[in-house]
């Protein structure tokens, strides 16, 4: 068995940033040699999240908008009395998007339908420097 | 170690058609002989997804309920500009409740709960024909 | 390759109680002598939860907050003529949270984020006993 760990390391810009990562983790997964098996792709922080999406610039507006109604920016959080913080829609959109997401390697690729890329989104208020941790077990024949 | 690919191949009849696809993964895991691991199910597409639910008849309908709480079908989705396409809240929807679930296998078993089965939801507007991909990496000791 | 079971036991006092499990994954992982792979967290049933939140006092509350939005208390459940049951909203929150969450082993741990807890959320109405797994997939060096 094979194992091969690497980090993609994202600058992001804003709230609701929204990253494509297809390609990197694609390419690890390529310069790993593992052609069956699985990739876990994990962002380090509770203040961003992995999903796949469309992406397209409509979908990139569309999802803040459904987490929006999940977790308002201007309801009460009482993580702000913990910290003085703003961000408690952050954290409660990051835990229920999730910072995980797994997925099959098979012949050397993920399987991934045309329209499905593999999205980090920063669900933090501000600029942050985010790593995502790629992790991949499996075997190279 | 053993690893094994299998596809779970299905007709979807309409929007929010909730399919129990617990029995064919079960198969798919005693075929491959492995009997501890991890089973990875992953939709293919952007508009589906997998989760465990209680599959009975009021449940398939009180998880599309909440899920038009968190996309309705009637607001604006800027998704709809880029493509004149009518399923923005389908792919909001598939990227929260997301497109992949990982399990143990524990001595050739998933040891859901009674009341635990795995599903596929269509989330897009009209029946699809779908690929669900199977992958098991584990030993068969 | 190394593979590795265990069972966490929690017995959840009431609804929403989120249980900090870090330590006893983190142990686990410690333990098992994998080095780099995978564990993959697991709860049998369909009224509970993993993810991985900031633990402490505001977020214990601001998450349940935001899954009242998504599936409120005191709407309709159809799951309710199924059963005579009073917790069709814990099903459908479990099944959007979800039942099972994989993270990878690097060097030996799970590279979490210093707020980043691993987290059980409680979504039935009432005290149970629970069983999480954690099943473990790498190698030892």
């Amino acid at each position: 068995m094979k194992w091969c760990t690497r980090i993609i390391r994202l600058h992001t810009k804003h709230e609701n940033d929204m990253v494509d990562i297809t390609n990197q983790v694609m390419k690890i997964v390529r310069d790993s040699n593992v052609k069956n098996g699985l990739a876990c792709i994990f962002v380090k922080g509770s203040t961003g999240a992995v999903t796949t999406i469309e992406y397209e610039p409509g979908l990139k507006q569309d999802l803040p908008d459904a987490l929006e109604r999940i977790a308002p920016k201007n309801v009460y959080y009482k993580h702000h009395e913990t910290w003085h913080d703003d961000n408690g829609h952050s954290h409660v959109r990051a835990s229920i998007l999730g910072c995980s997401l797994t997925l099959p390697i098979v012949n050397g690729t993920i399987p991934l339908g045309t329209w499905q890329q593999i999205v980090f989104l920063e669900l933090d208020t501000r600029s942050r420097n985010r790593e995502i941790f790629v992790q991949i077990l499996g075997e190279e024949e």
